[in-house]
C-alpha cells in the first residue's frame, strides 16, 4: 500500500475546501457537469464516493490506484465509456475504452497488461455495429499490446440506455522504481505536451452534427504505454504524467497544481492549437484548453532532463508533435495561469459546467 | 498464465457448437434474451466477443481470469449492474455490486482484495439516492473485507439510461495450490448448495411490483468469500465452487457439465426451495431452477469429503441451509438432469430466452 509522508490527502482536502467544496451542496439532482471531468464532477466524487468509501489507496484522487500484493507492484484503474455518437472519425467507442484504461495505467508508469470488458446494450442495438466495435477493441488491445481477459454483457429494455455503453477496467504491473504521481509536480519542473490540443473532443463533436463545418480533424485516441516507456527507458527523471481526457489540459493541470501545492504557468503562444480545432472553438465559443483529449501527454520532469525528453517524444509516432507548454512555479499554490500573447496573464480555472457531454 | 492441458476450450467449444452454436445468427439486433446469462447470453458472448478477442485467458469462458505476474497469482473479474427496481429487501445495486464481484473472484479460490466502480448517472438522479448506494457500497465492502480503490462517474442525459448503472471490476489473490474451476467436475462427485434456491429473483420481481403477493422473502445477497474460505481451510479437496446467478442453478450447472465434459444429476426432493418462491413461480410460470441468486454457493467436491464440508457450510452465516442436491455421472456428457420426486427424468437445460431481465 502507497504511503502518504507527505499529507498529499491533507493538502488535496485543504485546496478542495478552500476552491471548490461548495458546489456539490447545492444541488439535490445529478446534473450534466457532474459528468465534465471538471469542478462538478470533482465534487460529486469527493462529496459522495470518496467520503463514503474512504481509504488511504482511494483518497490519493489519481487516476489509478497502485498497490503491491505478493511482492508485486500493481496499477488498477477503470472508466466508463459513454460517447455520442459511438463511432467517429478516428475510432469509435471500442477502441477509446481500450485506450483510455490503458493510458489510466501508463501515466503511473505501469506497464499495462490485463483488460476487463464490460458491455451494457440497449435492446435493439444492431449486431452488425457490435461486431465492429469488438474487432476495433481486438485492433486496439492488440496495437497497446494488452489482452481482454474477462468480461460481462448486460442487456437493458429499448429506451433504458443508449446503444451501447462500455466498461473497461485495467491491470498494470511497476517493473521500475520510483513513482510518478500528480502530487509529484515542483517548482522549476517545465510542462510538456504530447500534440496538439482538443482534436478529440472537437472531432466528435463534428460527427454529432453539432458544427456545421467540413472539419479535417479526427480523434486524437491513441495508445500512450509505448511512448511512456520510451520516455522512462532514457533514465530521466519524470514527476508527473497525465492524459488530459475530460476537462482538458486546464483540468488535468489544476488537478496537479493541487495535488503538488504548485503553481503551473502556460504560454499561449506554446499551446498547440490545430486550425481546425481553434476555428471549431470559436465558432462555438469554447476554450481548446478545456476540451478532451484521448491519446495526448502532459510531462512535468525537471528542467535538466527536458531536452532528452522532448527529443524522445518528438521520435515517437504519438509524440511528434511535442513541445514545451508551461513551467511550475511554488506561489500561488493550485493555480494554473496562461500568459497570453499580448503579455497579459489569467487564472485558468478546473471546468466548470459541461460544454461538451458524452464526449468519451 | 493458465494452461490448458486438458483441451478444455475446444471440449467447451465442442459442446457449444452441438447445443446451442446456432442461436447468434438467427437474430440481427440485441434481444432481452442476450442479456439473461443463459443460451442467448452464452451464443452472444462466444459469437461476438470471445471469437473477436480470443486469447487463452478469456477462452476459459470462467467467471474470473487467474494469471500469474511477478510471481503473485491472480484473480480478476467484471459485472455489470443494471437491476430494476435499484433499492429492494435485502439490498440494493450496490451491495449486489460489491457482492457479486467479490463472489466471482471467491468461486476461483482467490481471496478478493479490491474493487474498482464505475457509475454511469441520469442526469435528474437524486444525490440522496447516490449517497444511500454509496453507503452501502461501503457497508457491503467492509462486510466482505475488500476496498474499492479507484472508480470513475459518466453523467449521461435525461431518458439515456435508466437512474443508475454500475460496474465493479475486482482483483484477488490466489494463496492455495491447486485450481478450482468449472472444468474439474468428475464422476462420483457431489453437488453441494448453500441454501435456498431463487430467493433473489422473486425478491427483485416483487419489488417491482410484478407480483400481486406480499411476499416474506429478501435478497440473498451476501459475500461468499468467507464461507468460501471456510471451506478450503478444511483442506478438504474442492473441484468446482460457482454462485448461480443469472440463468440459475440450472445455467450454472449446465455451465460447470459443458465445462467439464460430464453429466449431472438434481435430486428434485432436495432441492431447496422456499415456499414463497415456490408458490410465486407457481404463479408466474416460472422455475426456480432458473431464477437468480446473488449469495448463494454451489459446491462440487469428491463424496469422501462431503460431510465435512457440509458441516463446514452449515456452521457459516451464509450456509445455514445446505444440503446434497445432485450427483455427477459420466454419461451423457455436458448435460444435467432432474430425478423428479415421482421417479421420474427430465433434461434441465440451460435457460431459453430471459423470464426476467434486469435482475442484477
Amino acid at each position: 500500500m502507497r504511503e502518504d509522508p507527505a499529507g498529499v490527502s491533507d493538502r488535496i482536502e485543504r485546496a478542495r475546501q478552500a476552491r471548490h467544496g461548495r458546489y456539490l451542496l447545492k444541488e439535490e439532482f445529478i446534473t450534466l457537469s457532474h459528468g465534465s471531468g471538471g469542478k462538478a464532477s470533482h465534487s460529486l466524487i469527493e462529496g459522495v464516493f470518496v467520503a463514503a468509501l474512504r481509504n488511504p489507496l482511494l483518497d490519493r484522487m489519481e487516476d489509478q490506484a497502485v498497490f503491491t500484493v505478493e511482492g508485486a507492484r500493481l496499477a488498477f484503474t477503470t472508466d466508463s465509456y459513454v460517447v455520442d455518437p459511438i463511432f467517429f472519425p478516428g475510432g469509435d467507442i471500442g477502441k477509446l475504452a481500450v485506450n483510455g484504461t490503458v493510458n489510466d495505467l501508463a501515466t503511473s508508469g505501469a506497464d499495462p497488461l490485463y483488460l476487463s470488458l464490460g458491455v451494457i446494450l440497449e435492446e435493439g442495438f444492431p449486431l452488425s455495429d457490435l461486431h465492429r466495435i469488438a474487432a476495433s477493441i481486438r485492433e486496439a488491445a492488440d496495437r497497446a499490446g494488452v489482452q481482454v481477459i474477462t468480461g460481462d454483457t448486460k442487456v437493458v429494455p429499448r429506451g433504458k440506455a443508449d446503444k451501447i455503453f462500455i466498461n473497461t477496467a485495467g491491470v498494470g504491473v511497476l517493473r521500475r522504481q520510483g513513482t510518478i504521481s500528480l502530487s509529484r509536480a515542483r517548482p522549476g519542473d517545465r510542462v510538456l505536451m504530447s500534440g496538439p490540443i482538443g482534436d478529440h473532443g472537437v472531432t466528435v463533436l463534428a460527427a454529432r452534427g453539432d458544427l456545421e463545418l467540413e472539419l479535417e480533424i479526427e480523434s486524437d485516441t491513441a495508445p500512450l504505454n509505448g511512448l511512456i516507456r520510451a520516455l522512462l527507458d532514457t533514465g530521466v527523471e519524470v514527476h508527473c504524467l497525465k492524459d488530459p481526457t475530460r476537462g482538458g489540459v486546464a483540468t488535468a493541470l489544476n488537478e496537479i497544481a493541487m495535488h503538488s501545492g504548485v503553481s503551473i504557468a502556460l504560454d499561449e503562444i506554446n499551446l498547440p492549437v490545430s486550425p481546425e480545432v481553434q476555428g471549431a472553438c470559436e465558432i462555438l465559443g469554447l476554450d481548446p484548453l478545456y476540451i478532451a483529449n484521448e491519446g495526448r501527454l502532459l510531462v512535468i520532469a525537471p528542467p535538466e532532463g527536458v531536452d532528452v525528453l522532448l527529443r524522445t517524444m518528438r521520435n515517437h509516432e504519438f509524440g511528434a508533435g511535442s513541445r514545451i507548454i508551461g513551467e511550475v512555479f511554488t506561489e500561488p499554490q493550485s493555480m494554473v495561469f496562461l500568459r497570453t500573447e499580448i503579455g497579459g496573464t489569467r487564472v485558468v480555472d478546473m471546468l466548470a459546467g459541461d460544454p461538451l457531454p458524452r464526449i468519451c
